[in-house]
Order: C-alpha cells, then sequence, then structure tokens
C-alpha cells in the first residue's frame, strides 16, 4: 500500500458561514486563479449559496475553466465508488498531479450525511495539499444542488486542478445530469447487480464512457461482465465508441492503473469528434437550471411571498385549495 | 404460485400522443372520479405534458384526493423493488382492492427505458382489470418529473383506487422527495448492501418507515439486519416510531403479507399523531416544484427565447460568454 503517503500539511477546508465572509470578488477571483486552496473552498460555499456574489465570481473565472479532465463517476450505493475515487485521487496525485473531488450526497438536510462521509474520508484524503475533497448536500426545497456542483467543478478547474473527480451517490435524474457534464462518465456496479432488469432501468447504462465492475474478487464477476458486455452490444453509441470494462478490487488498489488508461483513452478519443455540440447541449442544461433557480428566486425573495407561500400550503394541506389554483395566486 | 390469476379484460393503457387528445376536461375528470382506467391514463398523460388542461383536471379533483393508502418504495437499482411492488400488488388485489403503481424512472429520453420495464411488467400485470401501472420517465433537461408524479398519484387516488404504489427506482435527490410525500415510505435493502458506509450517505435511511430486506434467502441477511437495527437505533425519530425490519424473498412471494401489516401499522401509527403539518410540508413542497416549471415554462414560451437561448449556449460552448452574464441576459 505504497501509495498511502500521508504526507505535507493539512488542507484547509474550511466551513465558515456564509454571513461570515466579506467577500472580495476580485480578490477571491485572483487568488483561486493562482490556486489558493482556502480560496477554492471559499469559492464554492459561495456559489453554494447562490448570492450575488456567486454571480460576478462565476463571471470573473468562467474563461479560465476548460483545461482540468472532469471525470464523472456514478453507480448504486454500496458499489465502493468512495473507495475508488480515493484510490484514483491518490494514483494521479502520484503522477504528481492536483486532483479535486466534488461528491454529491442527495442526503437529507437533517442527517448531516454529508458532513459524516466527509469527515470518514478526511482521515485518509483530506491530509493532502494536492487532494482537494467537498462534498455538495442538498439544501432544502429550492434546488440548485446541479447548478452548484457544476459550478464547484468549474471553479477548481479554474483553479487548476489537473484532474476533477465528480462522485455522485445514486441513479436519481440529477445525478445522471451532473454526470453527463463531465468529460468522461464512469459507471461502477458490482458483481450480483446485473442479474436484474433494474440495472438497465436505472438509466445509467447509456451515460457510461467506461464501466468499472468493483469488488470482482466476489462471486459472479464473469456473469456481471457477460450481461453487461451484452447490454452494450444492444446500445449503439452515436459516437461509435466502444466503452471498456475495468475490473477494480478498490481496497486493495487493484485495477487502479486500467481504469486511469481507460478514462484517458476515452478522453483521446472524444477529442478528436466534434465537441462543440455536446458543450452547448451542456451549456444548454446549465442555463436552464440556473434560470430556473434565479426566477424562483426572484419570486421568493419579493416581499411578502414567504407568508404567502404558507397560507397557501396551510389551505392545500386542509383541502381548502389545490396546488394550482394557489401557483396561479403566487403568479398574479 | 395461486397468485398469479391473469384473468379478465385487459387494461387499457393508452399511449396516445397528447396533440391527438381532445381534452373535454369536465368530462375526463368526470369519467376519472368513476373510476374509468382509460380516463386515468389519459389524466395522467396530460399532467406529464403539463398543459392548461392538466391545471383544469387537478383543480377538479383535487377536493376527491386523500382516501388511497399511498405507499412509496425506494432502494438501490437490483434490490427486486419491481418484483415486491408487483407481488404486494397481487396481494391487496387478492383482498378485492384497486391498486395503482407509479414507477418513476431517471432513464434518459434515449433509451426508452421506461417504455421497455413498462413492457416486461405489462406481461405479468398489466393483465388485470384492478391493477393499473403507469412508468413516468423523465422528458429531458425541463423537470416536472417529481410534480407529474405526485400529479398522477393523485389522479389515481381520485380514481378510487385503494392503494397507491409509488416505486422510484435510485436513490437521488427527486426520488427521495417524492417518496417523502407518500403515506408509508418503504426502503428496500438487500443482503450484503449494509456492509458499506455508502448505505448511510444515500440518505435514504431516515425515510424509511418501513424496512424490507429483500433476498433474504441469500448469504449475510443476519449481518445485513443487525447492521441495519444498528443504525436504526442511532437515529431517533421526531415521531418515536420504530421502523420495522422485514424480510422478503419477492421471487417466492415470501414475507409479502408482514410487509402488508408493517405498511399497515405504520399508517395506524401516524393517523394518530399530527399529521396536518406533515400535509403542509409536503403542499409546499409541491407548491414550489410547480411554481419552478410554471415560471421557466412562461420565459420560454416567450417569442424568440428559445433562440436567445440556443445563441447564448453556443456562446457559452466556445467560451464567449458564460452561464450567469447569459441567464441575466435572458431575464433583462
Amino acid at each position: 500500500m505504497a501509495i498511502f503517503q500521508k504526507s505535507e500539511k493539512i488542507s484547509t477546508i474550511d466551513f465558515v458561514p456564509i454571513s461570515k465572509i466579506i467577500v472580495d470578488s476580485a480578490n477571491l477571483s485572483e487568488k483561486l486563479l493562482q490556486g489558493d486552496t482556502r480560496s477554492v473552498a471559499r469559492a464554492i460555499t459561495i456559489v453554494e449559496n447562490n448570492s450575488k456574489a456567486a454571480s460576478d465570481l462565476m463571471k470573473a473565472i468562467f474563461p479560465k475553466t476548460g483545461n482540468a479532465l472532469v471525470i464523472g463517476i456514478t453507480g448504486a450505493p454500496g458499489a465502493g465508488k468512495s473507495s475508488l475515487v480515493d484510490k484514483l485521487a491518490f494514483y494521479y496525485k502520484n503522477k504528481g498531479e492536483r486532483i479535486g473531488i466534488v461528491c454529491v450526497d442527495p442526503s437529507s438536510p437533517f442527517s448531516g450525511g454529508a458532513i459524516l462521509g466527509d469527515r470518514i474520508r478526511m482521515s485518509t484524503l483530506g491530509l493532502d495539499k494536492n487532494i482537494f475533497i467537498r462534498s455538495m448536500a442538498t439544501r432544502g426545497n429550492l434546488g440548485g444542488l446541479s447548478r452548484a456542483t457544476v459550478d464547484a467543478v468549474a471553479i477548481l478547474d479554474a483553479a487548476g486542478f489537473d484532474k476533477v473527480i465528480v462522485e455522485t451517490v445514486g441513479v436519481g435524474q440529477d445525478e445522471v445530469e451532473i454526470v453527463k457534464t463531465a468529460d468522461v462518465s464512469v459507471v461502477v456496479l458490482v458483481p450480483g447487480m446485473g442479474d436484474d432488469i433494474q440495472a438497465i432501468k436505472a438509466g445509467i447504462m447509456e451515460i457510461g464512457d467506461v464501466f468499472v465492475i468493483n469488488k470482482a474478487d466476489r462471486e459472479g464477476v464473469l456473469r456481471t461482465e457477460k450481461e453487461l458486455e451484452a447490454l452494450l452490444t444492444l446500445a449503439m453509441r452515436p459516437d461509435f465508441w466502444n466503452p471498456p470494462i475495468i475490473k477494480t478490487v478498490a481496497t486493495e488498489s487493484k485495477g487502479i492503473e486500467d481504469l486511469s488508461k481507460a478514462i484517458e483513452s476515452y478522453y483521446e478519443f472524444q477529442k478528436k469528434g466534434e465537441n462543440l455540440e455536446r458543450r452547448k447541449a451542456i451549456a444548454k442544461w446549465r442555463l436552464l437550471e440556473l434560470l430556473q433557480e434565479r426566477l424562483l428566486a426572484d419570486i421568493l425573495n419579493r416581499n411578502g411571498t414567504g407568508a404567502k407561500l404558507d397560507r397557501l400550503a396551510q389551505e392545500i394541506a386542509e383541502k381548502r385549495n389545490n396546488p394550482y389554483s394557489a401557483v396561479e395566486e403566487i403568479l398574479k
């Protein structure tokens, strides 16, 4: 396990509440573009809260994005994504690169699941100044998680990280969209999952540029591989790429180099193709996400909307009103 | 397997394109409230497309909702949710009830995953006139899946179905929100999944009113049960309910009655408590979902917005613009 060299200084991930942050956008973006980790952490907090400062910041750094290789990693809970991401990060680090990791965690606001996950992983990853890790948790009902995540990736990209890994727990709608914005999308399976039609239904098959069968020391790996191959044969990709299947045992660091090579090979492959259409589709998605968030925020920030929303929700709960009439009242 | 009585007439689930439907809201809602299956299917198509007709329809039927027991079932892909839902539906049917099933499927629009899933399940379920099954698939980037799903549940409720089961594939953000709107939320696990911190991170633990360990004939069931118990002990619920853990082998119809009893017992339990606050929180969530969708639709339906969106996406893809400035331009 030579790759576990916990060395160097503690990487400072700050949890300063937004109200305490005095934002000097110009100064922040300047330090961020120089790769200052503290500024990166602060910038992500700002985009999470989507204030006016977020807008200024993103405008300033956007032209500097597009240099990192962005890797999206998804798969069902229990597939061992975190271990895989950690080992991949160490692998890149040992080649002298800087790696940013953004985890999307659909935990409810009650549990602090994201924080827990962070803490556990900090013990191996966070001590390395060349690896930056941050969890994005949901913040209630107002959405914006996808937008904030994609902004966080842009921040790490602009800050000069060589690789940015976006890890999504779960295979929900938003999570799939986020992974699609990556340069290379990796779908992680485990032996035994392939024996269920659910794996097809999950809609994650077609977003995979690279497939990983993790925990490949378990029984059933051959069957899963064969089933996956059969599925991939059925689905002809528009770009004619043939997604490789990599077997890994992340907990034992096995197969990590193979995975990195597969990622690299798709990255090279897609660079040759017409990339602009894909980037345009991503840009459109980002625009719509941001637009929707901004429109809702504008309405909710109007005087009296909060109280009105409360009253209408009460009326609906008591069946004296319905959501459709209520929304019309708000929009009036 | 006596419960597999494929009998009676074929339940007609129509796939008429919305443009072909001449909507007579008053007539449709009247027939729907009488429990006409064809009208139910049509009404769901209408809410999926969120036209003006959807609004009229939902306003008309909303006062008639609130009678069905709504059961949310979630869990990771491969946990065997579909089989479990199917067996539970047959169990209720054999007790003389009518069951509506709404499946949320985050497949991309390319694969038609939802349709595939539907077809396979139609072969066992769709032939029964007392069981109605419908998949809700994502339709591109404009969201609205959660809203449409909750509307579909309301339609089945108003149409007099005794039980409405909402099945979500995956454990994403939207999926968790949808399951929360159910009267009873069931989280499905399989042996071996509990040995991973991911299970906690997935944020599904705390939404479970009832837990199921499916595929309980597999190895590791005791360990998963113990780990789950330990986790549940850690998390004290605000209502002091102690979520039961039910072991099932859905493919062999084992444990289905136990599951139905557990669902019933939580349903009785929560009826005693203060329910209005919960219903109000759900109403608020529905309001915000609908509001957001409506606001975006209003902007996109404006003359010229489509072309502008295209141009801005192109500029962003070419790095001549950034999403934040672009959104400001749209909102001007």
